[in-house]
């Protein structure tokens, strides 16, 4: 556990309070779910925010019981002496809500009916999900954030918290994320939702959840699982190799890569509720900067800190076209921006493989945020 | 019906031969569905061979019936005055076999049982798809061709043609092929068999052909389509409109793009065979030139004729490099090849979308082909 911030435990916050959402409908009481590494400062100058990712949680670094072989998902990025230097920042990842990992979602007991929502949930976006993080940072006495950070959906979040709350957020870094969903990844998506809504366990959201359509939820799995590699990740990891269990004529014969996928889908059935899933999805694609703006450029001109972004040359979810969009419309603002554009072959998910890559850059630019 | 072809019947020939597979098995008897428009002269020198796509068919120009609404697939290529110049050319298309468009196919009878195949037929490769159209040339008295001509799928074959009978074959035009099917293709297609799979009325292929897993083939060609589209082809038709019938915030609410691929994947069921689609699946995933040779190299060394490549910029299913690795292959090895890479917008459908593009260069090369 070098360098590690050692072991951790998931906190829960409960908010009695009812949040107005994008959508008119309101969602309370709320629980967040929240884990920070570090301490506080006096000033309180010292909080950097790192926002996950569709099925990622609060346990963004360090153990949760000695016995775990994995510490949480941006361990390489979070920890003493890390970038994110729990020696210097205080650093809080919280689930977002519409998630299954202890904030208010789809299985949170609706108090109206005293059952779990379900498809009674309301339909979130991005926003909504920084809005409960801002009642959390509330509650939590901090009142500026040096940096928010994430990949993917939370790139997406950064940029929302810079735009909504810009007296609170001292800087943020996008990695890997878009200003607006592309048709292909909601058509993805689609594919997803589709791949949920044909398997009959799923019963309209109304599955036990010791019963869930898990069929259908690995399908989806693998459908996000392709979209966060790409082609030349899966030649450097698969090739053309063909299971060694089984005949190249067989009917039911696999390629590596198939069985690799059909695997991941099945662990990750274990792991997250299907409506959360189909939830988030639905919060991505919803996923544009200038919702209830007037366009992409005036959502931009309420962001005023400086920010930094990466995008990822294989990613083809969100490529980096979708990145330099709003990056040049930042600079035709004049806002203060940096941007890079990192040769990788991992595709999306890039920004948890190789993170060596852009870590210098990143503490170059947090050494120069006040 | 100008420029067209007019009524055209699809024509079947029975084979009484059991044919040699990759695998080892024998298939036979064989049917062969094709058309033929134009005249073969008579030193039998104007054959051109056209061959189609996955889900495609031997109807590759003209109508069934006046009532038709559209003519065959590549009906913008084939016809009096087009570039397969009907009044120059005897024009070939047939059903590759694994299909189920008249050609023996899962769903053809097994002299066996004197019941349909289903998954007791064969698993085939490309080639052997290319040894049954011999077949049929063979019977038609055929024995040279001026081009074999076909995209996707179709470009294969022609490869397969020039590799395999360089005797009979004067020139080839494979158009947004590859040399050998990517892990990613691999993977796309894994998504579309699972989604078979998952429905339960498949039944390990034993559905009644009146009752075929509808939802799981529409999903599976859903699939299919995004991969034939592009990032920009789906900006440019659908952008990120919502549906006019939905509210934003429904839970089942749907963007343009959803919309279309579920009406697109629902047309499909009534017009293919859900185990045919399987194994022409999985043919495509088997590809690969060296298979059975020592090397790529080795089995290009075979092909002698010259041969005109085609890819476009926005295909992310058999990118450019992927022909490009053949095309510098064959250079090396001093072969008479003409590449372009097409600039287009429409992905790998832009074969079919866009042929204006490439129309011109490839009459060109026609007309220096003795």
């Amino acid at each position: 556990m070098e360098q590690s911030v050692g072991l951790v435990t998931t906190k829960q916050l409960n908010i009695n309070t009812e949040l107005r959402l994008e959508s008119g409908r309101l969602l309370g009481p709320l629980t967040i779910a929240y884990e920070t590494y570090g301490t506080l400062n006096r000033d309180g100058s010292n909080v950097i925010l790192a926002t996950h990712a569709w099925t990622g949680d609060a346990h963004a670094a360090g153990y949760h019981t000695p016995e775990d072989r994995k510490p949480g998902w941006w361990d390489n990025m979070i920890g003493p002496g890390k970038v994110l230097d729990t020696d210097r920042y205080f650093v809080i990842c919280s689930n977002t809500i519409g998630s299954c990992k202890g904030s208010t979602g789809p299985t949170s007991i609706n108090p109206r009916s005293g059952k779990p929502y379900r498809l009674k949930f309301p339909v979130l976006m991005i926003r909504d999900m920084v809005r409960a993080q801002k009642l959390l940072l509330d509650h939590l006495g901090i009142g500026s954030l040096k940096a928010v950070i994430g990949g993917s959906m939370g790139a997406m979040q950064a940029v929302e918290w810079a735009i909504h709350y810009p007296d609170m957020v001292r800087s943020i870094v996008p990695i890997a994320g878009t200003g607006r969903t592309s048709p292909m990844a909601i058509a993805l998506n689609a594919l997803a939702r589709q791949a949920i809504y044909n398997d009959p366990l799923w019963k309209k959201g109304n599955y036990p959840i010791e019963h869930p359509p898990g069929d259908g939820l690995a399908l989806a799995r693998a459908v996000g699982h392709i979209s966060f590699l790409s082609d030349a990740s899966m030649w450097l990891k698969f090739d053309r190799r063909f299971s060694v269990r089984d005949g190249m004529f067989d009917f039911f014969g696999q390629f590596e890569i198939e069985r690799y996928l059909e695997y991941n889908g099945g662990t990750f059935v274990e792991r997250f509720d299907t409506n959360s899933f189909l939830y988030l999805a639905k919060a991505l694609d919803l996923y544009d900067i200038a919702w209830n703006f007037d366009s992409p450029s005036d959502a931009l001109s309420h962001l005023h800190c400086p920010s930094l972004w990466f995008a990822f040359t294989s990613d083809w979810l969100y490529p980096p076209q979708q990145t330099e969009e709003v990056v040049n419309e930042l600079q035709r603002q004049h806002k203060p921006v940096e941007y890079h554009c990192i040769p990788s072959d991992y595709g999306h998910d890039s920004f948890l493989v190789e993170p060596e890559k852009f870590i210098p850059l990143l503490q170059n630019f947090l050494d120069r945020i006040e």
